[in-house]
This record gives structure tokens, sequence and C-alpha cells, in this order.
């Protein structure tokens, strides 16, 4: 039996990472879970942002932004940048991130998240009290302790990247590999 | 020191539940990782979706459809939803799947999945060889299952979200909590 819940934004599992803009030398940093893939051509992110939120206005005022994917250990600095608003206070310098150039946006990159995005705004919609941001990713950023065997990728078991429970309002990890993807549901072609 | 990657749509984690859809008798089911929500007011689901897809042509068509949260232990099924067409074939009758009636879409719930949202085509915006579709949700469903103590919520650890991790392509699951979110954060305050 299933039981009905409401009409409720949850979704399992949310990422949780950190974007960060800049703007005539002020800088914002905020966490945002509501973010995903908006597109393959270009590579587009999507994110939920409330409309009143500070780094919004230096995303839109600069046209770019970075998002900033954090590993489990650094659940403190991504809440903290959660809950608090940078219109009266420099967090990079509070939670102790760091911000560093971008190779290609102004806005600058967290340090200390071992993978990153640079984006390039590309289109605001108006959604209630939200704006849908979309970003044309530009260029991505791993710290070279998570690169793959190839070095050309990330190993995500070495990224441990922090995970967001909606609902429950939590910080998870992710476990070892499961199963690997366009394989384990190739049997099931033989029923066709 | 970070190495530059390339523009890839890579964000960490990823869901990658099972969509589904249903027009004039007919019904699709697709895996979509590139899923989010797109803002709270109302509740909005965005997802990209390659423009050929034969279920978008349903959720175009029909104005619905439903997002289904799979937990692990389902990754054959949503890995064979993800690289078969519906296009000539029932995958809901050779995944080994239900549709089960929603309480207010007609587009059909996956039954197997522990938790489902009901959604309304709200906006399709094109973007490249895909589509970024918006839907509010309606409705959710979770089974009895996975309800948590007071049963209004999700417990995320009884429902065992499956999870899908980009570029190595592969699923993993979910550790038990790191921490609690608007909680973790706040003796970071002590520094402002």
């Amino acid at each position: 039996m299933k039981k009905q819940l409401g009409a409720k934004p949850w979704l399992y599992p949310m990422p949780t990472p950190l974007v960060a803009a800049a703007h005539a030398g002020e800088r914002g940093v905020f966490t945002v879970a509501w973010v995903g893939i908006g597109s393959g051509t270009p590579a587009t992110v999507a994110m939920a942002v409330r409309a009143t939120r500070n780094t919004l206005r230096l995303i839109e005022k600069s046209g770019e932004f970075t998002v900033n994917v954090p590993c489990v250990g650094q659940e403190a600095i991504v809440d903290f940048c959660g809950i608090v608003s940078g219109r009266d206070t420099d967090k990079f310098a509070a939670a102790g991130i760091t911000p560093t150039p971008g190779t290609v946006v102004s806005a600058p990159l967290v340090e200390e998240c071992p993978f990153n995005l640079e984006c390039r705004l590309t289109g605001v919609h108006d959604m209630g009290e939200y704006r849908l941001v979309l970003g044309e990713i530009l260029e991505t950023h791993a710290d070279e302790e998570i690169l793959d065997e190839a070095g050309t990728g990330v190993d995500v078991g070495k990224l441990d990247p922090l995970v967001y429970v909606p609902g429950s309002r939590e910080y998870r990890g992710l476990t070892a590999k499961v199963a690997d993807a366009y394989s384990v549901g190739v049997p099931l072609k033989g029923r066709l």
C-alpha cells in the first residue's frame, strides 16, 4: 500500500554543492540542493534559487557562477553556507574556504571542494518565489587525488561526494558500487 | 592541484528515477538521471530529456508524467529502461514492472518503486538536442514500509534509493547518516 504525502519537492538522492559568484569586488557562496543537469548539448546546469538569495544577484549581474561539489567531511561548511546569508558577511572567510580563480569565468571556485564546474549564465526563468537558473558548463576541475586511473575522469569513491536527503534533512555519503550502468540491465533484453 | 577535464555534464550524486507517461492507450517509461527540483513554489521537477525520446512524446501529448524513485536492488530494471527504446515494445512488461493508477494524473505510477511523484507538465524549453521539461508536483506516494515513525515522511534508510554516478557510469547506494542538516553548520556561526 502506498500513502499519499502531499505535493512535496522530494527527490532521492540530491546533491548539495556550493554555488559561488562574484561581481564588482563582492563575492558570494551558498548551498543548492535543487540542482541538476538541464541539457547535454551544450552541457548545462539547471538550478532553483530563491529569488531573494544574495548570490543570485551576483550571478545575474556577472553572468557567471561555479558549482563546487563537496565531499563527506565538509558537511559543516556546506550546512553553514546554506543557513547563513552572505548579504552582510563574507562566508568564504567565516567557513574557512578559499576562493580561487577559474580558467574561463571570473566567478571563484571553492578550492577545498574536490570537483568544480565553471558556468556561464544562459537563462533565468521566474518560478514563483524561485528562479530557475540555467548555466552552460564551460569547464570542470577535479583534484588530482580524485582522478581515475586513466586520469581523464573522476573516481567517485575517491571523491566521496556529500549527499543531501530532503524531508528528513540529513547528509549521507555513497556506498561502494552496486552495479555497472549500461550493463546490469542488458540481460533483460532477452525478454523482448 | 586541480586538473581540467573539459565541459562535462557531471554532478555528484545523481538520482536515477523511472519517468512514465501514457496517452491514447500507449504507455512509456524510461530512466532519467538529469532531473532535479526546479522550484519550490509550486513544487516543480526540472528534467532534461533527449528530444527523440518516445516517452517525451507521450508526456507532451498528455501533459502529465510520473517520477518513480527506485531502490537498491532495482538496478537491472532501471538500467534496462534506460538503454532500450519503448517505441516498439512495452517496457513495463519486459521489465516486469506494474503500471498503477495515480490519484491525480492519468500517467501510470511504477508500483514497484517505493516513492513516486505525480506531475503536470507546466513548461518545455528547447535546449539543443534536449528539452528541459518542467512539471508541477501534484502528489507524492510512499510505500508504507518506507515511512518514518510519524508516518508523514520518508525514512531514507528504508527507501534505500538507487544513485547514479556519471562518468564512470555506475549505480551506488547511500550510507548511513553523516550529519543533520540545518544543524551541523550552526557552530560555524560563532566565527561571524
